[in-house]
């Protein structure tokens, strides 16, 4: 029953599907190789507008359709690519592959963020798989190691800078001591971020990864919305100057912590000790490390965007389904996402704090805001007093505390900001030792 | 046809079997779930002397046998564990348990350096698996990543620090500014290092995981008498000194790189720049930074060794193994090691080069050594003078060149030691910019 070929229809044709296509042609014979016979690219559903493309037209025409059913009724497809990004129609696309018996690949973080546990159900159930590898950190292996290699650990945190740009973006404040909104608009310009950029600098993006992510981990499904988001756009360039000053680095981290049964998932900007290997992540690469019992700390590095490494997860994925159907494995792991693990409210955890605030510059200001965390039962680990600005007689006080719960230092914050004597608080950012 | 239980046979009591034994037992219900049924510990092969140890004494004798044949022959044993190491009996019991049908999972590296392809084209044969995560790298996932996630890539480097020891070693002395002899000792006080550190200090074991790693990245069988092979005993404290002068950190780096159809496989000393990822490797933490044309730059990190560590990958191999049993997959991936790429020799690579001589410390000495390098198209690209010893009136010379070629370098090096103000060539070690 050893298959002639193995077909592939592709859904979409944007950079990344145009790229697979490309490796999927261009190294044909290596491919075939380690998939046991050729894969041949069968068909490319795409949207009436898209066939005016440079892409399309590269490519012969009899490859595409703009038919869902011509597609999905294709029997010579054996796998399905997804490349179309977002919620819908991707998740209602895959839901039909897999209905219709193809193993599925994608890399579409956002459907399997949110949809992840409804598609795999459903791939068990009819017995195909479903990959997405490239769904967070680019061509970075990050799916298979957590669903192979460390299958034998407890993971007890994940540490992740997974969005390039905001790592872009924080690059360039911390080296150039530029402000946020110039860093930006730089990205803008060569490309790295996008003309609206909320997606990436809200944490959105690294929010649907970590959840890939902390569900595989822990075994336990975690949605986007369990997870606790900040951007990083309240980020100034005084903060960099402040977390150098203290030795650390500032990163955007996507955070994952097992603690006995539930699970701590965050996305925020942190202080980072400088001389930690994720704050030497620099640019618009990604790092992500994990602790395990067995493994210890584990860091994974590399481009997680663009579409050549998208195209080597990609295509990965689809080799692997292909090595499957060659053998007639269904669907290889059984994921439990049952193991009921609780989502630690944001209000219950703990870490060190910076906090950074405008005062006015008179005898008795730190004293009062020492005395509001001190009955709060946050202690300072370090304090840090300039003046400001000598006509507006203000002065700045920057504070980093020892480990804290969440919720003391929200109400500190709330009675902080009704002192007659701070007349703002410029900034408060979580601090992480790893 | 689904079985039951999956039975497991070990080979060997060591650290690294006694943590498998217990990690098969503590975790043998999350595991159990992954494997699709039981995974049941069957026997443990020892020697006559393993007995007695602290170790077999915790687990039930019955487990015991001394007897190959017992061990062998034993119908209810499906995945065999080497984990006895070296390369005899390793060898032949491996040999035997693929020719009786039984996947197999090592963490031996010499063994697979040395007979992977044998072993490969016999478990083909035979139509089992043939797993070895934990032969290079301990738990960090590796060869998992290049058989699967990066199985779409060109690969044109890998850069890596893959043994602790030394790694372990040279952060004392770049730290401490201590000689290699009081480095060691105290990495042999600390247990990092062996009383007879040869393996680890001349580069025997990491040229070994290097013949493993540019095997499966080039899909071309290399040696690991292929590879050129320098250890570290040679670095004195002086040469940190310059290094970070120059701005460079010192490491004992496995090298891969293809070039045409060409590969260059080395383990040596290099100077690489201070700034790149693998500089702020230390410690007995090992990284792997590999180079495809989709992914660009990948970078694994994580303890390379340890028995937790290393149960980590066998455990994770096991498991795969029993996945591939259960859906009667045999030999999952048709390796192919015969390329036919050549192995570049030695006197072709082209790296840049630092070179530490003592000379007498009068005019004309650095004119005569420029010229001799000048004739043999070396240019150099920055130069150090420093007076060494007034009563011997000697003067230190460090150069660093641009990049030439070995065997212009090797022949250089012959004619300025010819030289009669030229006391010494005290070392010269190459630069790779990474």
């Amino acid at each position: 029953m050893k298959k002639q070929s193995i077909g592939i229809g592709l859904m979409g044709l944007g950079v990344v599907s145009g790229q697979v296509a490309k490796v999927l042609t261009e190294k044909a014979d290596v491919l075939a190789e380690q998939a046991g016979c050729p894969l041949v690219l069968r068909k490319i559903k795409v949207l009436p507008s898209d066939l005016d493309r440079e892409q399309a037209r590269q490519m012969p025409s009899e490859l595409f359709t703009t038919d869902d059913d011509e597609f999905f009724d294709e029997s010579e497809i054996d796998i399905v690519v997804e490349a179309i990004g977002g919620e819908n129609p991707a998740r209602e696309y895959l839901k039909r592959a897999i209905s219709s018996g193809k193993h599925v690949v994608t890399s579409n973080k956002e459907v399997i963020a949110k949809h992840g546990a409804e598609l795999q159900a459903l791939a068990q159930q009819y017995e195909v798989g479903l990959r997405y590898e490239a769904s967070v950190g680019g061509g970075i292996p990050l799916i298979t190691p957590f669903k192979y290699d460390l299958i034998a650990n407890e993971i007890s945190g994940i540490y992740a800078i997974i969005n390039g740009t905001t790592n872009y973006i924080l690059t360039r404040m911390a080296r150039e001591g530029i402000d946020f909104p110039s860093a930006l608009k730089s990205a803008q310009e060569l490309g790295y971020a996008e003309a609206d950029p909320e997606n990436d600098i809200e944490g959105i993006d690294a929010h649907y990864k970590l959840a890939i992510l902390a569900s595989l981990a822990f075994q336990s499904q975690v949605k986007p919305e369990d997870i606790y988001r900040e951007g990083i756009s309240r980020i100034a360039s005084r903060d960099f100057r402040y977390a150098q000053e203290l030795g650390f680095a500032i990163k955007l981290l996507a955070i994952a912590k097992q603690v006995d049964n539930s699970i701590e998932v965050r996305v925020h900007p942190v202080f980072i000790p400088e001389d930690s290997l994720l704050a030497k992540v620099d640019g618009v690469y990604n790092a992500i490390l994990v602790e395990g019992d067995l493994i210890g700390k584990v860091l994974f590095y590399g481009q997680g965007a663009g579409p050549l490494p998208t195209s080597s997860a990609v295509v990965a994925d689809i080799v692997s389904s292909a090595q499957d159907i060659s053998f007639g494995v269904g669907n290889r792991i059984k994921w439990k996402l049952e193991s009921g693990k609780k989502i630690k409210p944001m209000a219950e955890i703990e870490t060190r704090y910076y906090l950074r605030m405008n005062c006015a510059d008179r005898p008795g200001v730190l004293a009062q805001i020492s005395r509001i965390l001190g009955d709060l039962k946050i202690s300072i680990a370090s304090a840090i007093q300039k003046e400001a600005d000598i006509v507006a007689q203000s002065a700045e006080v920057v504070l980093m505390t020892h480990p804290s719960q969440e919720k003391a230092m929200q109400q500190a914050l709330g009675k902080i900001a009704q002192l007659e004597a701070v007349k703002e608080i410029s900034n408060f950012i979580r601090v992480e030792s790893i």
